[in-house]
Order: C-alpha cells, then sequence, then structure tokens
C-alpha cells in the first residue's frame, strides 16, 4: 500500500519478538481488533460504512537470523477518526490493551496532521530560550544544586548564587524536591531571583531559574502562576509522573508565561527494555515535543546514567528536526557530565544542545563557581576548535577539572 | 536494623540484575544519593540536622545462583518528610531517576502513615459496589461492548441491552470508545440507561454502567458531572494513561457520586519486563486502591492476554487484603474469559471477583443475553459446587457455552 496515511492516520510501529508467530497475521489482528473489533463476519453494506473506521497494516518485516531473536517491526494506520486529539486518547488506541499482549515495544507513533492540529507544541522552543538569554548560538550550560533536602533558604541561596557565579545560564531544582517548610516554593524563587540578579552584576549574564513544578495535579497552574508571579523564569516538570496530557495542559496555558523543562524521572520503567515499553525517541523525544516542553533532559551516552548512543541521537532528531507546526525543543543530555566529555556533546549534538551538570560543576576543587567557569572555558575551546588540554594551559579552571575527571578526546 | 519504618518512612523494594554489582554499596549510594545527597562529607553538626532527611537501608538480599541472573532485592525508607503526600512525588522520590540506573525494577512501596493520611481510597469499595446492585456475596458478572467504534446510537443501545437482558451486573464501555459524533457521552449514557430499566423489567435486577472517562484532564471532573447529571452510575477511566493522581483526584471529589472503575490500558508498558518497570501487584494493584478505584481490571491467568497466576495473585491480595483505613477494591480479573473458566477464576479468587467478559458473552451462539446466561449459570453451578458438564445437563446456555469453549475442571 502506497497511501498518504498522515492525512488522517497514525501510524504505530511495534517491535514484536516471538520465536513462531505467524505475524502478519498478528498485524491484521491489531489493525481489526483494536479499531471496529471485528471484519470478516460484517455485512458488505456494513463493511462499506465501517471502512473509515478500520486499521490498516502498513507493513511487516520479519527478522529471523540463526541465533538471534526472532522479532518483527509492524506497523498499524488507526483512523484518527476513532479517537480524540489527546495523549492519553493517542496511547489508549495505539498502545493500551495491546501493551499487555505478550513480548512488544511501541517504537513510535506518526500523527495525522489532523491529530496534530490539537497541539501547539513548545510556546518557547529552542529559539526562544536562546532569546530569553540572549545567546543566539553558542551551546548553553545548566547547573543543578547539588544537595538541596534539609536545607535551608540561605543555603539554598548560597548554592544559587556561586552557580551563577559560574556563568551558567540555566539552574533546574533538582527533581526530588517538593513543596516544603524550608524552602518553599514563593520564597525559594525569590531568594533564588534575588542572587541570579547579584550574579549578573558581575557576570554581566542573564539566567533562566527553572523551578520545580508540584503538588496535585489540579493545583498545577496555580502554583506555576505563583511561582512566575514571584520571579520564576522557567519551570522544570517531572512530566512522566502527571502524564503527558498535563504537559500539554500546561504548556498550552497563555499564563504559564515562561519555558517548561521536562525532567525525565520514572522514564526508566518505560524505556530500556527491548522486548517491552514505549522506545525512548519517541517517549523523551517526540511526544514530549508535541505536548510542549522547551527543553527535555535525558539520560547521555556518556555519563552515570547510560543510554545507547544510537537511542540518543535519535531523541536529538525527535527534538530538533525541522517541523512545520512544532517548535525545536532544547535538547539536555543529563547525568556524570563533567567538562571532559564537553567536545564529545558537541561532536554528537552540535551547537544545539544545553550541557547539563551537578556533580561536575559543584564537585570542582575550587568550588561551583569555578566549576561553571571550567564548563564554560571547555565549550569555548571546543567552539574555537581547540583541544581541551591545550586550553587548560591558559584556564586554571579548566585544568583542575581535567586533572580531577580526566578528558576524553 | 528493627525500626518501625511505617510511622514516617515509606519503603521502596527493588530488583536490581547485575553479574558483578557490589549491592550493599549500590544500597547506600540509593539511600544518601536519592535524598540528602552526600552524608559522609558532612560536617558532624550538619548530620545531626540532616539525620532526618537521610535515607536508609533496610534490607539488601543478594541471589547468586551458578547457571541463573545475579540480582538483589534491596529495600529503602525514604523518609516521608522528604516529600508532599500525593502519587507524583513519591514515584519521583523512590523511582526517578533510579528508574533509569541500570536494570532495576521497582517491585513494591509501602507508605508511611503519615503518608497515607492524604489518602481515603475507594469511595466505595468492593462493599459500596456490592450495595449499589444489592447483591450482598455471590461473584458479580461485568461484560464489556463486542465492537464500537463506528456503531450509531441504536446500535450500541441494542448491544447494551442484549448483555442487560443476560443478567450481567455491569456493562462497561469499550476502553477506546471516545467522545465522538455518533455516541456522545450524554447521549450514550442516556440510551443505555434507558436499555438498562428496560431490561431491568424483565430480569429485576439493577445493573451498573461505566462509561468512559475520556478528554482532557481538566475537564475529566465536568465530563465526570456530565455522564452522571445523564444517569451514569460508574466510570471507567484508563488510569495509566493520564496519571495516578488524576485518579486520586476524580476518586476525592464529592461530586463524582459512583464507583470509579480503573482499566489497565498502557500498563503493559510498564509491568512485564523482568528487568525494569514497576511491578504488576504494585502498579495494578497497591496504588490503584491508594488512588481510589472502586474495580480494578487486569489481565487473568486464564485468557487470551496472559499473566503469571503468581503476580495476579498478589494483585488480588492488594486489592482484597484489610486496611483500616481504605476500602477493598473489586479484582477484575479480564481478557479471553469464557463460561467454562469461572471455576478457575472462582477458585483463585473466591466471592470476591468480577467475572468479567467480552467475546465470551457477545461469541455465544445464541446471542450476547444467552451468553451473559451462560456466565450466570456456571457461577451459580459452581457456588452449588455443582461440575460444570453436570450443571449444563439442565442449562442449555451452559451447555452451548461449553459446547463452544470447552471447559477446564
Amino acid at each position: 500500500m502506497n497511501r498518504n496515511w498522515k492525512e488522517n492516520y497514525c501510524v504505530a510501529t511495534y517491535r514484536l519478538h516471538d520465536e513462531k508467530a505467524d505475524f502478519e497475521k498478528k498485524a491484521q489482528g491489531i489493525a481489526v481488533g483494536l479499531t471496529v473489533g471485528s471484519w470478516t463476519d460484517l455485512p458488505q453494506a456494513q463493511k462499506a460504512e465501517m471502512e473509515k473506521h478500520l486499521g490498516q497494516v502498513v507493513s511487516v518485516e520479519v527478522h529471523d537470523q540463526p541465533g538471534k531473536e526472532r522479532y518483527a517491526d509492524i506497523r498499524i494506520a488507526y483512523p484518527d477518526l476513532n479517537f480524540s486529539r489527546d495523549i492519553p486518547a493517542l496511547l489508549v488506541t495505539a498502545f493500551g490493551k495491546l501493551s499487555m499482549d505478550g513480548r512488544i515495544k511501541l517504537l513510535d507513533l506518526e500523527v495525522s496532521d489532523r491529530f496534530r492540529e490539537g497541539f501547539n507544541g513548545p510556546k518557547f522552543g529552542l529559539d526562544g530560550v536562546r532569546k530569553l538569554l540572549g545567546i543566539p548560538d553558542r551551546p548553553l550550560l545548566m547547573s543543578i544544586f547539588k544537595s538541596v533536602i534539609g536545607h535551608n533558604l540561605p543555603e539554598l541561596r548560597e548554592q544559587f548564587y556561586q552557580q551563577a557565579l559560574g556563568g551558567v545560564d540555566l539552574i533546574k531544582d533538582d527533581e526530588i524536591l517538593f513543596e516544603n517548610p524550608l524552602t518553599p516554593l514563593e520564597k525559594r524563587v525569590r531568594a533564588c531571583m534575588e542572587a541570579a540578579a547579584e550574579a549578573e552584576q558581575k557576570t554581566g549574564q542573564k539566567l533562566l531559574y527553572a523551578v520545580n513544578l508540584t503538588g496535585p495535579t489540579s493545583q498545577l497552574k496555580q502554583q506555576a502562576a505563583k511561582a512566575i508571579e514571584a520571579g520564576a523564569n522557567a519551570l522544570l516538570f517531572n512530566v512522566l509522573a502527571y502524564g503527558f496530557d498535563v504537559l500539554h495542559e500546561l504548556a498550552q496555558d497563555p499564563d504559564i508565561s515562561v519555558p517548561i523543562a521536562a525532567h525525565p524521572a520514572v522514564a526508566g520503567a518505560l524505556y530500556p527494555s527491548p522486548h517491552y515499553g514505549i522506545a525512548a525517541p519517541l517517549l523523551l523525544g517526540k511526544l514530549m515535543r508535541l505536548a510542549g516542553a522547551d527543553l527535555v533532559l535525558f539520560p547521555s551516552p556518556y555519563g552515570s546514567v547510560v543510554m545507547p548512543k544510537e537511542e540518543n541521537m535519535a531523541i536529538k532528531e525527535a527534538l530538533l528536526q525541522p517541523d512545520e507546526h512544532l517548535k525545536r525543543c532544547f535538547p539536555v543530555p543529563s547525568a556524570g557530565i563533567h567538562p571532559g566529555l564537553v567536545p564529545w556533546i558537541l561532536r554528537d549534538f552540535g551547537t544545539e544542545v544545553i550541557v547539563n551538570a551537578g556533580g561536575g560543576v559543584h564537585g570542582h576543587p575550587g568550588g561551583a563557581a569555578a566549576g561553571g567557569r571550567a564548563f564554560r572555558q571547555a565549550i569555548d575551546a571546543v567552539l574555537r576548535g581547540e583541544d581541551l588540554t591545550q586550553a587548560a594551559a591558559s584556564q586554571p579552571e579548566l585544568a583542575e577539572a581535567i586533572r580531577l575527571w580526566g578528558a576524553k578526546q
């Protein structure tokens, strides 16, 4: 078949592992079973009426090599007429009951043009974030608080200030910092934004602070409004603990006038298995962009929490590839990043990336400000085409970082 | 350690697969890393202050047998002081970043008494549902529409009526039926509740109709209100496509005055892998009950979508075990159920179960009404201690069902 599915079908790609299944038959079963329910028994007149609701098998690609697990990649087109234009409806249709039907993983979803009309995507996107910061082209640098739980406001403010002094472009809350009596949302935002202004006096540099948006689902908009009112200029959100539709509604709300950074917490329950779940490029790439994340954090292939390189590049693609309707999202490969890894990150991601570090900033022997500077020096060196060890000769912060963590070249 | 964690710690149990990891060290790393961030470097005075925020290793149980994958079950206690009393905060704390850290599966969460104070659990629960139906002790029977997409209101109404005539106690929407022009929510509810009343004239039996609650998250309460206003006496909800917190907020809303049936759509993306994800008894048992589902559907170990028996029994336990604060939920093992399986279901689940069938009702040679009757006959036979084939001798509907599908004894 060579139809233009994009117009009014959403096409799902699945990988099924099975040693002996008739994958063609299985595909037909899915296409019928998850749409009109039954087909061959229908009277001819009813078939004509029902055909627009019938799922279609787009392709079945069987991989059967000796010594390897037998599997098939199956693509099914679901008429968008069958479901409402929201992500829960799409997921329930394409991977609701089916997710429980043996060894099956959802690899991709290509939504129809009509379905996508329900989505505006990121409000700011990569270019919007750059504009807010006034940095048109260099890779950005984000840092994460070191430890936050049990710390009071002056301690957090000081941590923030030290990070800001190092020249980072964004600082994010730890995703496990919830509403608490020591550092409640509004006071935290006020204290940190004050520290940001103070640091700006010295660095001359703007900064976004992504405050963790938490609490009951129905109160998130109100919490976001409070944070913004208190001066927050970005939000951090644990999308998968709440659901994509919650992100979508937050991103679409005109009152939420700041970028949203999507944190991948809980995503590891869904993507790593080869046999089950939802593939990372769909989960942390395409669906995050569709739902409206401006920045997306995900495990990098370099650091402590690793993900295969290929998957990482596919997430990048999903976030950055040109799209008529959806702005690009900033990719933020994360976890275990130190300045010595900057050449690798920039080689793989180019300049449209946010280098994100926690321990790699705070663990610097000279403190967090020196840690930030080491990262900026590494980024600038790579942009100049310089070798890190060469650049380190004249830049003591970078030199110290490389001494501690090394530099993969 | 022999502390009473229940007071103010939430204890998470993980299974980690790794051929050579030092699991003791790994456990310590989790307990510190996911709470206070660092511990050994802290000055003594700060340790005293921070100890109440520090995670604790409860136990580490290493399984290392020749020829088998090496794994450990690790239990970590998280101070509930560290997070707010909502399921997203609990999940992000206990399985946020950690979910992405190698081969790790979340097996269980035991919440603290203080955390649980934020939850009322099911509004009706098993006993409440029984009361609504006026059936104090027999296993209930639920049926599912056969095919719904593309069908108009009279067709759906007729399907409903035929099911109701067979003596089913509950009828549920298909989970893939969304808001649509042919059978919009309010009209569908009115038509089906009319059919229910008509059937009641003949059967003398009450019936709950669980209408699929769909659409944007922020409009779900309003949709539920519309359905209830139109006469709906139960709701079906795709919990995992929306998030547990959304179910929690729906269940807590006093205006939602009907039971909520939780559908497991998308759950298969999370529970089946031995290495990753969230175990079914936690996902479809404990968390569903905590969040407030009155009935929970899950794949049975008998039918077409199978789940290991042991896991199924653990879900049952989680839904039914006595709890001072949370009402019991009705277990609804589903998929591929026919009358011949009723003895098995009742043997494993006892009488506190809802027998749920789609094809096993509609596929009956005598039609859906006969299909329902065959199920009721099977249930009654088992309750009388009779063999199904024996009972079938005097009950033609049951006899036909057994002729078609067989009867495992």
